[in-house]
């Protein structure tokens, strides 16, 4: 039972070892398969499905389970559900160059070094639009996740996936990035029974802090006295950035200062860092967040406020409701709805919604408060912000972010990777 | 179902309405019935039984129920778990003098007025030592309850029980004595699908205020948006006083004042008391504790560090463990089992075992700290102390206490009495 993921299977792993991948490799360079270089969103979902981050899926989305995920939620099988399509685009002119055709096995590189093998099943066209109201529940540009929809080039391929050369993780993430496979060892070995996952693109502030107790007390309502039965997972989306979001570097690190400094019990707390590019879908995309969570072994996910949403397109709470949707038994993993933490000038604390009598004096944690406060470099009292989070803050925005603790144009272009793909 | 109470039977209520308790008065006078006159203790668990507030029991335990409860801890069907005995003593001398014999319906007073009607099944005499080791774990007459045991009189009646002159609650009581019918009312009104009790004898500082705002995390993980499911149940136990205990009348108005000053929403909040002697049996007190609240129509029950112990006789998490020792579905309330709250001086907040990481750093909310707070009289830091109760504790020592907000002989000799029983 220890290695099932979402959709009740076996995780997926599509690795080949060394030896078999130089086999296969030679095999494809005898054959004369053809090879595509992808970009870095597809390279990125390629290490996911192949360690099995999208458990049960094996490869890029057929047609028919695009289908699925647009109209039912679900898979083409009807059954597992699934949010967002995971779609491999090629452009007309590259597919017609490159003379793919249905049944290729097609070699995939990436920065030029062999990287998978594609087995493509299914070559065909989408309608971006209706892909793009179905997901994102509108049609407008300005939504990231649309955005992204409409840059798809208009042929899709759909196919297994074999990775045959892993990614090298690189500083200061190697330690954060663990395999489903590696993750449920991890909880292994601390005896966790629980895990409660976190997702964050953000450097903690108390508010966040306080979600994650709140929602550790939730799940753990009945703690055992003599050892913690589980923990918190912080699992933070490393992947593409909008300006203004914190760099990655300062969100891991930021994130696993909490224990390291003991906001956390170090034996309740584990960082780790998943590799996707949000695609701001709100409640779709929190759906998506349990079944990737469901597959690194969690066995809750907190949901808060606005969970993965972007501007007004979402109530706060639509990521609450669409659970409710679902056909029950369909997911395996708890979901746990915390709503607001503020901070309460009365209670002079942080506070829940669901408790604080004193609404009308809250003050919330926005972003811009946030961030005006990490611009200012002034160290805020320890109740709003940790001082040792606060420091490892600026030391990143130093080290990692050429001067800013914020995505610049500067910092996307001069970072280095996350991860690379060496030659084989 | 809804009034359904521990030991899964409906709840008890034994009380005449006042023309059908005047005429069964006129009867027993007729026949010539024997007259006894209790006691305070033996008054208020008449009360008790007689509500339903110790549902399944409909009057004193007889012979076999005590034995029950004390080797199985269990009543005489051997399957309705009941931890603490409630008997019904009398002197040797008394029962020869009034010629009482089984099967008589005796009369009794209380402050010599009517009160009610026993019927006299079984008349038995107890091992009070082995009663002391079975119940409390020791026979040394240093704990209050051994020494309760030791107090008994040498005789037992065991029989049913019928109010015929329900008592009147005083000020300031009134408004938060509620019956387990009422209280099951009460909750539908409001709504709440869920009902945490929080067991109290004190007035509340934050370390109590977060051990329930964290036992309402923990029951209500999955809450709703759109409403509270449910609230907290503040159930003070008003009963027999040990020196240095807060005033019984600073209690409940602290209790309550949590909600009236927005420190916990009012529509997730409720303050009521309960008649009781506690008996500090510790891990048998927590499970007396379950099947009241049971019967007052909660679904779930906190139970803290040292839950109704007394100085060192018992283990401060043994009230614990000893809910994995009774029977799966011997209850019908979740227990929700909290470690301690701490301040913690690094987080600078009150902060929780199972999750603080500066457990080294910790600073205890000892009862001998926030005793001196209060002898003091100097206004304590709100995030200790809120202000508002603070200043109602010294407005109800002023006006309950004799000028002391802690038990006192004086207090003892010239406070208002709980309740007392006119003339029918």
């Amino acid at each position: 039972m220890e290695n099932i993921g979402h959709g009740g299977k076996e995780i997926v792993e599509r690795v080949l070892p060394k030896d078999a991948a130089l086999k296969r490799l030679n095999e494809l360079k005898a054959a004369k398969a053809k090879v595509l270089d992808v970009r870095l969103q597809i390279a990125t979902e390629v290490i996911d499905i192949a360690y099995g981050f999208f458990s049960p899926l094996e490869g890029f989305m057929t047609k028919a389970d695009v289908e699925g995920v647009c109209n039912n939620m679900t898979l083409a099988d009807g059954k597992t559900v699934w949010s967002i399509p995971i779609v491999f685009d090629i452009s007309d002119d590259e597919l017609k160059k490159s003379g793919i055709k249905q049944y290729d096995e097609i070699l995939l590189t990436y920065t030029g070094n062999p990287f998978a093998i594609f087995d493509v099943t299914d070559i065909f066209t989408l309608d971006k639009k209706e892909i793009a109201m179905k997901v994102y529940g509108t049609t407008e540009d300005k939504h990231p996740g649309v955005k992204r929809t409409y840059q798809y080039q208009d042929k899709f391929l759909g196919g297994k996936i074999t990775l045959i050369n892993p990614p090298k993780i690189n500083e200061p993430f190697t330690r954060f990035w663990l395999t489903p496979k590696q993750m449920r060892e991890k909880f292994k070995e601390k005896g966790w029974e629980m895990i409660i996952n976190h997702q964050t693109r953000n450097v903690p502030h108390t508010g966040h802090e306080w979600l994650m107790k709140g929602a550790y007390l939730g799940a753990y309502g009945s703690m055992m006295v003599d050892k913690p039965r589980g923990g918190i997972l912080v699992n933070a989306i490393i992947g593409s950035k909008r300006d203004g979001d914190y760099i990655d570097e300062a969100i891991i690190l930021c994130q696993e200062a909490q224990g390291k400094y003991g906001y956390f019990r170090e034996d309740t707390f584990l960082t780790t860092c998943s590799l996707w590019d949000m695609r701001y879908a709100g409640p779709r995309e929190a759906v998506f967040h349990a079944c990737l969570r469901t597959n690194l072994g969690c066995t809750h996910h907190m949901f808060g406020r606005d969970h993965a949403g972007v501007g007004s397109y979402y109530d706060p709470y639509d990521a609450h409701r669409i659970f409710n949707t679902l056909p029950k038994g369909s997911l395996n993993i708890t979901p746990i709805f915390n709503l607001d933490w503020w901070f309460c000038p009365v209670c002079d604390e942080v506070t829940y919604m669901g408790l604080c009598g004193h609404k009308d004096k809250k003050a919330s944690f926005s972003g811009t408060m946030i961030r005006s406060i990490i611009q200012d470099g002034v160290k805020p009292p320890r109740r709003i912000f940790r001082p040792e989070v606060f420091d490892l803050i600026m030391e990143c925005a130093e080290k990692y972010g050429f001067g800013d603790a914020f995505v610049t144009e500067d910092y996307l272009k001069r970072r280095n990777p996350v991860f690379t793909i060496e030659p084989l």
